[in-house]
């Protein structure tokens, strides 16, 4: 009994630190000496993919699982590669096929296919740009389809984009924008883009994250509000994120676990001030540009067979 | 009898120009020798706002009024400025107000005004940029509204704004864009900023037309499709444009005017050729952060009296 | 001798605290109890400039000075406005006004006034971007003066600006470009723009800092190099900084000192980690717009008398 | 004899087209009838490279090759892809190791090898930005020489490189700036990267031009002035450009010549009008996005062979 005390007082330990990765979060249970397993709702499966880049598939199947991982039940693809900013033309290409395939067991093409994608995040700022980034390099093609009045493609789908902005700089909920186009384009799959927050800086530069579960945006700027998912759009969603921030929580807490602080103290620490801040990497330009192009070419291969046989 | 052949005649000359103002296409009846009166739907009021500021106002009052300017029935004002880019910081400052002072007699700040504002165009390239960049200055409240679960206020309005990108790179009709939003927002007015093709060059960097009667997105690109207006959108809809490019078609027809190129000749030669091109000015970078900032002022200041008062 | 002792050991914990801000470490010495005065080779001078607005004058005048307050002798001029973001637009007005008459103090139009203004920074990077968007506003005249073979006027000074990049994109020292060009250009005062870096959040967002000692490029991303000033070019410096990040050292050594943890270990702490980071608000893109507006308004204030009368 | 007349008169005639490429002169030498040979200066060979690729070498020998094309003696490389916007990812690869081939003729990675790479035009403008575009996707090292303290690497390449802006908006002649670039750096090899005007907007979109004699900065947007090259820099200059903006003048002179108006005529026209414009097409930041890719990509291959090694 008492395990399982400490086990769940450990989980809620590891639960102070924000991140939207689910391996970060399964990685920080390890360290804490929990494995959960199959009864506790979570299946981990790992693979090594390339030289340098490794696949973890989590899959979350019960409430359990949902309440230790702190994330929906679903499936969670992450795909990390060591160092992506010090690896050359040939490496992000390999990265962009793979996840292509992931990407493609998920949603795949077939003649009628239909997509709405939605690059999320404010394209003036460089850590938050990477939705809008790379949507600006999907081929777009459901005018086309209009313009030749054609319904399906063996070949290419039916991909219309959108930058939906953000709250603070619109007014509006990035949900009720979505909903209103899923309403208009009656896609088959939503995919939505967006930059997130990783529990330590490392992530940021090494990791893809897909599921499809959905997603709140601006989670990796801080909010966490309206989620975009199968339930608030009706019809199946997709996310795709790569860590480009971290939580300034994070930084702190870790340095404070590292220096034994006590919970309370921490508490009060926190309640005292206001984070309104972004922790990012000083080359977050060039990783945006990398990753945007990565996710770009992983859609249009998914999206579009038939740009590349 | 002849003299209405002639006029018929000279007006079908003029609108082989294209432009999307209506003080231009007035102008060139006049070159022409034709002064349209009241008798034919259209009303002209000129007046000195500024030392080196002018503004004119034309009704277009009936259907004859229309053929001849080629533009729906409405009101459009023209503020002019002779040479923007030499002009000062206050003689722009000055532009500003003037152009709030005539949007405001369009739309009025009172309690629980709500406004939808659309910049339109691409904001990847720079003479298409001006609507994405006006509303990136404007001052956002619709989401501060919720927050405070607050309906109106005396000194601000409730703004919310969208970029909905070009066509061409999202997929979409702006226009089923913004109607989604019109039934999400509920707005009393719609208020669309894009760039405009003028018929002359010197008209880049001069110009500001507001109007009642609506859009066609990407017409200063050269498309015409799905006017944004009252009609479509079933709400007031008021227009904003500066001319940033010029019909590459108005270049070559004004120089075969000048040579006495036969029309037929003409025709044949445009038949010929496919003109997806742009013309603009080599500061058009200057002109699109000048004008964009003094329409977003001009918006502000009759959106959100409080800001000035 | 005691109160010496103590003295100096307050002092070295406060320098542990990074900030390009010598009115941020006067007042972190004033919160250690620490007033210095005249004998210490620091004068202090605060005034209200505004109704939002104070500007401190501090002036380091000896050897001494520059060890208390780690910064070279010299004028440090900070502008502090209440929070800039919230402020409208007639504030953002009054502050460039003030801070050009500050500038105008440190720097004189005359008939033969010739400057080079350098905006650092990498403008792909949004917290980076306040040089070159600052630069990007300045109304450029040394290629006017050329033209018209003119060497002076009344009204208009001769001014270059160049944006020189960054190390880490460009491959070249700014320091080594910036000799060049002085070498070319021969200016009698070269400008420096830089974003700054804070010792705490709420200094970004409300503070200018003009002083005559020069810059490290790139302090702001923590980085401190080959410093720009009369010394290493030979001809009068004078930067202007605004601060848009925080060291990332400064938010866990704030947190570690409301802790109370020992010296020792947080320095072993940070021994261990290597902190690639950038720490900035999340309103960060609509702050470098409001502030390169702000400095390129007062700076043409001052070098061009003429544009203003 | 009166052949030789009527040649002149015919190159003359061609001269009046403006155009960057010496290709599309010696294509409209051809049109009128005129094949220059050895004797002439001029030597011309073509070959396919790849499916929709072709490589066209011109060689300017004497300075009647000079005179009949209108470009100083040296080489023209060009490469012509059929409709880049429509090619594939897998053709622009293609495109990028076949410049990357022609270029290393020109240029040969050896043990002490170093560059200095400008990427001129404005990166605020569209259709100016692609030398800017390209230089932010170059892998840049020399900074890394230094802090290695290492003279020459069998694998990299010491490259540095630098966006001086145009001179309207700096006040900086970018030959000036070079010119003390060269003596900071020492490199062996400048390379230059520059948008183009063509001839026809035809060009735009599927043309790439090397040359070893260097270039005239902005002479796509117009100016002809102060050219940047082996002689004024005192060390060898390539310089590759890609079309993006046609000349009005062409335009128009198109439009003449198809319209049989005599030369005084159009003279008289041409004198009458400032043509302070740009033509582009409006696709012009796909074609930036392109473009920068592809050149960014052969100069990694030809500067660094250990990437792709």
């Amino acid at each position: 009994m008492q395990g399982k005390n400490e086990k769940r007082k450990k989980k809620e330990e590891q639960m102070r630190y924000w991140t939207d990765l689910a391996l970060e979060t399964a990685e920080n249970l390890k360290k804490n000496g929990i494995t959960p397993g199959e009864d506790d709702g979570i299946i981990i499966n790992k693979k090594q993919a390339g030289d340098k880049i490794k696949v973890t598939e989590i899959n979350i199947t019960n409430v359990t699982g949902e309440k230790i991982l702190g994330k929906p039940c679903g499936k969670y693809i992450t795909i990390e590669v060591e160092n992506l900013t010090e690896a050359g033309e040939k490496e992000r290409e390999q990265v962009a096929w793979i996840f292509a395939k992931e990407l493609g067991k998920m949603v795949k093409h077939h003649y009628y296919f239909k997509a709405l994608i939605a690059g999320l995040g404010n394209h003036k700022v460089t850590p938050d740009a990477l939705g809008p980034e790379t949507i600006s390099k999907i081929q777009v093609t459901r005018h086309l389809f209009e313009i030749y009045e054609c319904e399906g493609d063996e070949q290419y789908g039916n991909v219309a984009v959108i930058a939906p902005g953000v709250k603070g700089t619109t007014g509006l909920e990035t949900l009720d924008i979505l909903k209103s186009l899923v309403k208009l384009v009656k896609p088959e799959v939503v995919i939505v883009i967006d930059a997130l927050a990783a529990g330590s800086i490392e992530r940021v530069s090494t990791t893809i994250q897909l599921c499809d579960t959905g997603i709140s945006p601006g989670a990796g700027m801080g909010n966490h509000r309206n989620p975009i998912n199968a339930e608030s759009l009706g019809v199946k969603v997709i996310s795709i994120g790569v860590p480009t921030v971290i939580d300034t929580r994070n930084l702190l807490e870790e340095a404070f676990e590292k220096m034994n602080i006590e919970e309370t103290e921490r508490d009060k620490y926190f309640k005292e001030r206001n984070f309104d801040m972004i922790v990012t990497t000083t080359d977050i330009d060039l990783l945006t540009e990398y990753f945007s192009s990565i996710l770009a070419k992983g859609i249009n291969i998914t999206m579009h067979p038939g740009i590349y046989s």
